[in-house]
Formats: structure tokens, C-alpha cells, sequence
């Protein structure tokens, strides 16, 4: 952000004419990238290259394999950037190493987190939208540009992975009409859906089944912790791509209201991430300087697996006490 | 069917035609029912209730607990049916034992599997429909009736779960729309698919581990086999419910084009479901006299479980050769 200027939080229309007058644009995502702030990112490139702007990518960490399709083709070209946009980054803290220098550069920000710390000059936040990628479709509704398949599938990929495969709540009709569009526009969705989904490497199956021999029950069943220590990961051989999603599993039990996933870091620490049904898990990760969505969110706990553990117990039993 | 008459295809309009004109109608599902045999059913009872029917649904088994919302408040008086239609029912084979002597009397059948025998007087089938269920929708769209919640819960019902929460080929743009059009309905889209898709009972969660375990791979990784023993399920204490969803486990697996889930029945045969990536999973389930869909098919296998992945992968194995 510009010196002397506040934050201005802009619509839609505004946010679409700012990215037309702008050029030599770069386009970051936030660290440990997800489907949606790398297909927001790869779209919103690929829809302003028909535009005919030069513009980039950039992210702090690799493209995990996974999402490498997305990217397939896209100018890397090094430029000095004039317009600097973020997308899916709700804090310039998770804009991660290689980027934060940006962090007081942003012209425009397009994120749909609630959280959103409205770091930029220009921010359009949409918290109805399930994905950021939800709005770049918008976007290139209002430009009126024609969907090409690369396109198509990389807001499908967002859209889809920030839903959990429409399964989370903030699936709305919306979502499901621009999923539609995109199959449309020549998205292979049941091909994403599966490799997002339902494609485990057999390491990530010896994780999963490890991961469910740590599960344990607490408050007559409405919380399930799990862990996953690195000694576990390296002994199954499973890379980070293989730990993706873990967190969803302890939540999945019948009767679970509040599912927590202790990883553990390289520094030792462990990262939770709690899954919640009616229960406000960014809430819970607020006690420990976390936050995120409703349903999901996570925070940083020192010590050892079980110090971790007692520390979220004791607040997630506050916060279903409360619920009660 | 009566005597003398041809079974005809019919177009939706004539459908609809059709059964605006019966009354005393009964409603069939075909045996171990899933949710687009009773969404279908129970969308239809409620969208012909609207339109001052008597109107009954029938199932050979009995309603898994998981759909029983489905059918709150849906009558069950008896009455001397003038009008039979059976839903998602590729063969009157599939009716089960309570309603097999409905087998030569069906008037209507409405139905999406290509392999459908045709076996009623009047036939609407669309092999494009992802689900039974979305024929329902076009009906109730051709009739302009608004729907309730529960009508939209139905169908909403039978398109997620034969699509996998949306994850198979045969979901369409058509096919979200229509699940978007049921959302803005009122049906409860994230509960509907957090309860078919991402609910385990404990049992469950076990019974999982334990399938995994028997996990083989045969010709280079694309092929893998597992297998559940009554034994196994016992073991556990899961109950039928527990055990659904077991087939799509070994075709997860990166690498896999054709995934077997052998389960045994309670003579001790195996029933055989083969989920495949572009091999033909029906072909294959046919050289055991079984079928369904190209990606999705099943089969009865006698012997013992070794002899019955014996068979299994002779076929697999000749498949695979032709597909290479």
C-alpha cells in the first residue's frame, strides 16, 4: 500500500476496472498453497494474458504436483512489477519468505476470508463466496471474456478444493452454477475431483492408517485428536502432498463435533487443525493465535504431542461446554 | 406388463403424461436400495401427493437408517395399486424378493442405466441422467410444481450419492444445476453430503483398517484387490451400513485402473464390485453373468475368496492387456 492512502474495500465492477487499467502484474498466493489460491492465481494470470497484460505468478513454495497442471504454460518471465495483487490471502503473514516484501506493496487484494486484514490498497472481499476462485469467475463474467478450458479447470480446482468437493457449508447454489460453468467452458471436473480427492499414494495409505491408530476419544465422543509426529511421516515415506487432508478424518466419526489434528512441524511444535460442527473452531484456534473459517481452522501448540493435546483439550471443552 | 402389449420407450413428456392420468399409484425400489432408488422414490411419492395422488412407496429391504428422513411423513396405507412404477430399476431381477411378483406388472419404469431391460409397458430411460433422481427434477420441472425442502432433499439425495458427491464421469453441468436448483429449494446440500459421504461410524473406521490391511496389488500396481469376510465384519460389530462405500477404496490408490472389493455374503459367495479408470468394468463384471456401469460394475464370485480373486484377475488381467 501506497504511503497516505487507507484501505478501501471495492466492488466487484471497481476491482475488474483496476485490473484492466493496470499492467506488468504480479499475482501472488499464499504459502503452503492450496487449490484455491494457486487455481485463483492461475486463472486471474491466464485470464489477463487474453487481456493482454504482462503478468506472473508467484508463490513462496514449490506447486505441489498435484496442482502443476494449473501452471502448465504460464509466463515465469522476470519483470519489475507496476500492480501487485494477492488472491485467497487473507494476511500479508502468510504471503510466507520469499514474498513478504511484498506485504506493504499490495495494490489489490481477492480473497474471500471473513479474517481478511484489508492489507491492501484496494481490497475486494467476499465472504459469501466459497472460493476465491468464485470470484474470478465473476470477474470473467463481467469482462465478458470466453472460458478456455485451462481456465475453466483451474477455477473448478479451486472451487472444489475449498469446498472439500461441495461438501462444506459454504457450497452455496452459486458454487454449484459456476461448477457448471466451468464443466461448461470444458473443465474436466470428475478428473479434478478425483485427483483432488480420491487418488492416494500407497505411502499416504500406510499415514492414514497409522494416523486412525492415534485417535482418541474425549467428552463422551464429541472430540477425536489425532497426531502425526515426523518420525511417523518418515517412516511410511510420505512427502507433504501425502499429509494433505489428514485433518479431515478425526471429524468424520459419527457424533464428533470437534475433530483436532496435531502435525508436527520440522521445529518440533505441532500445527492443529480443528474441524468443527457447530462448534466455532476459529474461535478455539483464537486462544492460541490461530483463526481461520467456522468449520476449520488452526494454530500453533509448543511441546510435545501430549502437552499439545491437554492445551486443546482444555479449550475445545470450554467451547463445547458453551455449545451445550 | 400386461399381456399382449409392447414395451415402448417413452419420451418425459409422455412420463409425465402417464402418470398425471394414474392414480392408486405404487412406487418400487429396487433391493439394497441406495439413495437414488429412494430419492427417486420418495421425491416422486411427495411430488405426486402434491398433485392429490394415492400414492405408496415399496422397497424389498428395509430403509437404511441414514435416508430415513427421506421418507417422514410419507403415507404407508394400504391400497390395491391401478398404477406400478418402479424408479432406478434396471431389471426387475433388482426388485428383491417382496416385490419380484410385481415383475410382469410394472406400467412405468423410470430409469438412467443403459443396461435397463425395458421390462415395463411404458420405459423412460436416459443414460445421460447421472441419477435416476434427475429425472425426477425434470418432471416436477415439466409439471412447474415448486418444490419443498423434502422433495429437493430427495433428489438431491439420489444425485450425490450416484455421483459420489459429484466425483464421477457421468456428473454434468445439467447435473449441478439441477442440484443447484435444489439448494435454492431449501435442500440441506452440506448435511445431505456430510452424512452420505463423510459420517463413519467407529465400526466403520475399523473395518476400514482392517480391508486396508488385505489391500494386494497384481500387474504393476494397476490393478488392486481387497477382500471382507463376514468373519471381519463380526469382528467389528459393523452392521450393513458400515460396510457401504468399501468398494471404492482399492481403485484410490494412485496407479490403479481397476480397484476389486471381494465381499462375502451370507452363503459364503463373494459379491464382486469392480470400480475402474478407463477399463470397462461392466465387460468384465459381465463374464460373471453381473454388470452396471462402465466404471462401476458388480458380480457374484463362488469359492473361496482365493478363488475368487483367481477368477476376478484372469478377466482383470485380459482387460487390462486389451486396454494397453
Amino acid at each position: 500500500m501506497k504511503q497516505n492512502e487507507l484501505p478501501t474495500d471495492i466492488s466487484l465492477a471497481e476491482c475488474g476496472q483496476r485490473l484492466l487499467e493496470a499492467d506488468d502484474i504480479y499475482i501472488l498466493s499464499h504459502q503452503y498453497p492450496d487449490g484455491d489460491t494457486l487455481g485463483s492465481a492461475a486463472a486471474l494470470c491466464r485470464l489477463l494474458l487474453q487481456k493482454g497484460k504482462r503478468v506472473r505468478t508467484l508463490c513462496s513454495d514449490e506447486i505441489p504436483k498435484k496442482f502443476a497442471d494449473l501452471y502448465q504454460g504460464l509466463p515465469q518471465e522476470e519483470f519489475s512489477p507496476a500492480f501487485v495483487v494477492a488472491v485467497d490471502v487473507a494476511d500479508v503473514k502468510l504471503l510466507g519468505k520469499k514474498l513478504e516484501h511484498f506485504g506493504d506493496k499490495i495494490d489489490l487484494c481477492i480473497d474471500h476470508h471473513g479474517s481478511n486484514k484489508r492489507y491492501a490498497r484496494w481490497n475486494y472481499v467476499d465472504p459469501t463466496a466459497a472460493a476465491a476462485a468464485e470470484m474470478i469467475a465473476q470477474l470473467a463474467n463481467l469482462w465478458g471474456v470466453a472460458l478456455d478450458p485451462a481456465v475453466a479447470d483451474a477455477i473448478f480446482t479451486g472451487i472444489t478444493t475449498d469446498t472439500g468437493c461441495f461438501k462444506y457449508t459454504n457450497a452455496t447454489s452459486r458454487t454449484y452454477r459456476i461448477a457448471a460453468d466451468m464443466i461448461d467452458a470444458g473443465a474436466d471436473a470428475s478428473r479434478i475431483n478425483r485427483i483432488m480427492f480420491d487418488t492416494k499414494s500407497r505411502a499416504r495409505l500406510e499415514i492414514e492408517r497409522r494416523v486412525l491408530d492415534t485417535m482418541r476419544f474425549y467428552f463422551d465422543g464429541r472430540c477425536a485428536v489425532v497426531y502425526v509426529t515426523n518420525e511417523m511421516v518418515a517412516q511410511t515415506g510420505a512427502g507433504a502432498d501425502d499429509t494433505d487432508g489428514l485433518a479431515s478424518l478425526p471429524r468424520q466419526v459419527e457424533g464428533v463435533k470437534v475433530g483436532v489434528t496435531l502435525r508436527q512441524r520440522e521445529d518440533g511444535a505441532f500445527k492443529a487443525s480443528v474441524r468443527t460442527d457447530g462448534v466455532n473452531a476459529s474461535a478455539i484456534c483464537a486462544h492460541f493465535g490461530g483463526g481461520g473459517h467456522p468449520a476449520a481452522a488452526g494454530c500453533l501448540l509448543p511441546g510435545t504431542v501430549e502437552q499439545a493435546r491437554e492445551a486443546m483439550l482444555e479449550v475445545v471443552g470450554r467451547a463445547l461446554e458453551e455449545q451445550a
